[in-house]
């Protein structure tokens, strides 16, 4: 399923080493000012690594091949696509037989009997962000006054991320991280409880960014060590403002007004330098593969823009689906 | 939304002190036996509690409305309806004014206008559960031969369970736990990336469960610290068998052969019975609020059954959309 | 596939002889009135039959097992059961060999592997509708101040219609009729093309009700046969009324803020009296089968408060939508 | 809602004068030997027109961005972009201001604030089915050896169809037609009641197709007239073979392995060169309104082919679905 959302939905397609990624999104309301350069600075957040990203260099040029008119979202799906210019196919030709641990390549050869496209991933690339990148510029506008912002807190298990990328990269292996997010400015009663509470619909896609193994909302597993005195957020003002926030700015998956908070494991990055044991599919034999070729040290640098985006386009489709069923009657108490 | 599901759909519906609770579950392949008492072992170990459970006890009783003739599942949806006998509605008459802190109350007055059924948290409490248990004893018979078994490892921050319940049954307080679920003999090939991948589905669903506030899959958190030399399990055997399981038997969305495993936060009972500061919606002034009657010190004594439900009913949903997928062409390798 | 609706939503269950048959409705705002009598009308309507339709005579009593409290309509799901009391299995215990022609019982018998309630057509039965026309008294509300009439146009090709019903239940036979649908006060804008056109949503629902085999809007087939110039409505007001309404109130998917007009075939019921051949599952022969028990003799009249519930309900979904993706940004033209 | 299908699912873009029109196809299953050349024979039959076409003249080029690789789908999204080479933005200045009468002009005008791309229709052009096609070319290798056709069997009411049309181009004005769609070679069992029945899901994607205001299966209309006796296939052979077709081989919404049967009622072109009333958007005034510019005569002659491609999407979707269901336990009758 290569589409996600009820009423602002996106569908993402595109492989690593492929013609293209990108992203339709449909549902996206009208009127909506869009040029070409709103995408950049997301773009670029994600593209730059610094130490411990890939060297891969792509210029990221967005084609909006539909959707806009005039400056204007038109109501009709916004087509973006980015065609790969920097692929390097070759990079990847032995590949074909070495499932590399880690990675979708053993489990995509099994569903799709062999015909995916396994060139650096193909469609289980990390560069399939891209698309949800420019998905989450378009949802920004729309959740507008709300902002989402999310940062690496940690890296290798240390708060010291820069020195934890450097010991890895001269151990030439990789590492994981913690990526936290909060969203600010949201309104109260987004969720759409019993499956679709706040908490559901943004692990389902927060899980789909490859390398998140975990996530927790407010005080998360914390939480499962404290007492319900402790853990409770004392109501003190009566527009439901809270003492505390442990719950995440969500109580019932449905937002209480609070900040929306949460944080998510980062796996360190599948392709490490370090010898690994794997099968050749062609030969039946296990065998000790080295990955060569460029790669992060650690993804969970690149990790907090697509978190953002992610965090946005659910934030985009539970507004305009609170929209929906907000209005046919007068509220009972105001 | 209160429907969840592909192709194996289940649809909620009920409150805790109105007339029922009850599921309908769509998509459920015919000729499956199934019979009342088919659903008793798992209703009793949700609604046994023991020491920090609540003493409210109702025989449970489902009655099929639909969907099963002669034994067996019809292919139609099947209905379930559990009459609420011992519900007390007086109980709650009080708290129409006080959102309790850590409930749904807040969220769910603002979001419906204050029409919702507040008594005893009514569509969000943990009453619900038992119509997801009733699917999850439908869908274990799909899955089969893979089983679903989940456990508490630990409650309060103590693996003394028993310790740290009677603890905290001492103080009126309630505390929070831990608790771990395996899904063993799972095919390879299950998960539906990009946006549904089994981490995505999983984690949907299992956030609607009540209190559940994170989830981890394999490593999790602890995978964020370490190397990707530690964390990628080598691949040992050809058929894909691994040395170690930190992926949590799922690589790029999709089930890799091992066991599925993951682990949730339960929070802390919201209903302590320590005092607690809230506003009155009559008043519009911030008092102090005691909670009385009936509650779990503990309620993730009671996850493990609804967890289980929950992981069975995603495995249903993922093994019948495999099935669609997969027939069409000769795989390129075998 | 049991449910119908991207924001109202009805999931629909139960069996002609079996427990129960009855509907769920999900996303129904909260604050709607609601009590037991306000059904008795369309109930009434549909059980109604005066000659021509079967004598079974059942109170249809909804019981209202979730979503209602105090009145009003709470945002949960809103579950309603009909109990099935006149049920008489017995009449149909031999039909478990036959199939009747015209029904679903062989398709269905091949779809399920014999594994089907085929007492009265089980799942297949007209009954099924009653749970329909519940969630149209619903969707009514909601949707005023439009509304919605439906009537009997013609039955067995002749707008004589009690004269052609008289004439059929002589002839121990059954005929269908024609049906003509008119949403009145319905606003511009309801649709969502490119593929939820008006039509295309109000097409899948109402080919959904048994016995449907056509449907038209506005001029419809007739349209097939006029030119662009005696087609195309003109707009003969700056609000854009126009002159006449070949298009039955939708342009490109979406209504003009005409009656919507729709008009739909209805087969003679498939429970004739007269003989006719048939397969017996058993002896693998064919033979001839002679249908005893109570039957309309033309189920057209009673489709017409179905089809009323089937056009308020996908409005109802349709306004809903419109709320949802209308109001982010200003107007560029008024 | 620009996506559809359940399992095989079309997202469709793009607009007539923008920078493209396209798909997105998800859900293929992957092994399908899949060519550029592949799609030429469908396209050129939507292309060509002979009298009473419009001549406009695209090269229609497919470019495959995604989901191909070494000439087999890889069960990845396929995405197929087709650049507008030919549009003549110009020719459609003047209509920002004129809703033309049986065009989206005013519907989508409201809809959308007028943010819409107005220009040729925008998004709600006939160019859009092009897409459509494409996904059709690819549904039909997944329902082998079912097959689909479809063609027109009258236009302006006559079955001299070239002498209509030639008639309709000398009188400057538009005509309409019936087209017919067969599909042979269907399974048994295919459906998904009670409200994805065949028709359901048929009529819902044909009424997508622009400038469609009717359809009916098997008997449809006439079947109104029939009596039960005459409309009911009798069934004559032990695998369900029956007399005759009135059904269009649908019972109960679910395939009786007779031939699939339907006509469509398509309007005439809207686009009329008689003059017509409308209002101006700008000046709030009614005025006459002469569209100029290249249109067709008669629509329906280039609707087979997209007819065919409609059905071959809904079957694909359909057989996809009823595999998943089918397998997971032993038929009770074989």
């Amino acid at each position: 399923m290569n589409s996600f959302g009820r009423l602002f939905r996106i569908s993402i397609f595109g492989e690593s080493h492929g013609k293209s990624v990108g992203i339709v999104i449909d549902g996206c309301p009208a009127g909506i000012p869009l040029k070409t350069e709103d995408f950049e600075a997301d773009f670029s957040r994600r593209r730059s690594g610094g130490i411990g990203t890939t060297p891969r260099r792509e210029p990221d040029i967005p084609r909006i091949m539909s959707g806009l008119f005039d400056g204007y979202t038109t109501g009709a799906p916004i087509t973006i696509v980015f065609e790969n210019t920097s692929a390097r196919p070759g990079d990847y030709s032995r590949l074909v037989d070495f499932p590399r641990p880690g990675h979708a390549d053993f489990t995509a050869s099994r569903k799709f009997g062999g015909y995916q496209d396994y060139r650096g991933g193909g469609h289980f690339s990390g560069r399939l962000t891209l698309g949800l990148v420019a998905a989450g510029v378009i949802a920004r506008k729309i959740i507008l006054p709300a902002e989402v912002t999310a940062f690496l807190t940690e890296a290798g298990g240390s708060s010291d991320i820069e020195g934890a990328v450097n010991r890895a990269v001269e151990e030439q292996d990789s590492i994981g991280g913690i990526v936290e997010c909060r969203i600010s400015g949201v309104p109260v009663g987004l969720g759409e409880p019993f499956f679709d509470s706040v908490e559901s619909v943004m692990s389902h896609l927060v899980f789909s960014i490859p390398a998140i193994k975990g996530i927790e909302f407010g005080s998360g597993f914390r939480a499962a060590k404290m007492k319900g005195s402790e853990h409770n957020d004392n109501i003190v003002g009566t527009d439901g403002t809270t003492e505390t926030n442990h719950a995440g700015g969500i109580n019932g998956g449905i937002t209480n007004g609070n900040e929306v908070l949460f944080r998510v494991a980062v796996k360190p990055t599948s392709s490490t330098h370090q010898s690994q044991q794997t099968m050749n599919f062609r030969t039946g034999k296990v065998e000790t593969l080295k990955i060569e070729g460029r790669h992060d040290t650690c993804i969970a640098l690149r990790v907090p823009v697509v978190l953002e985006a992610a965090a946005a386009v659910v934030m985009a489709d539970l507004m305009l689906q609170s929209q929906a069923v907000a209005r046919v009657n007068k509220p009972k108490f105001v």
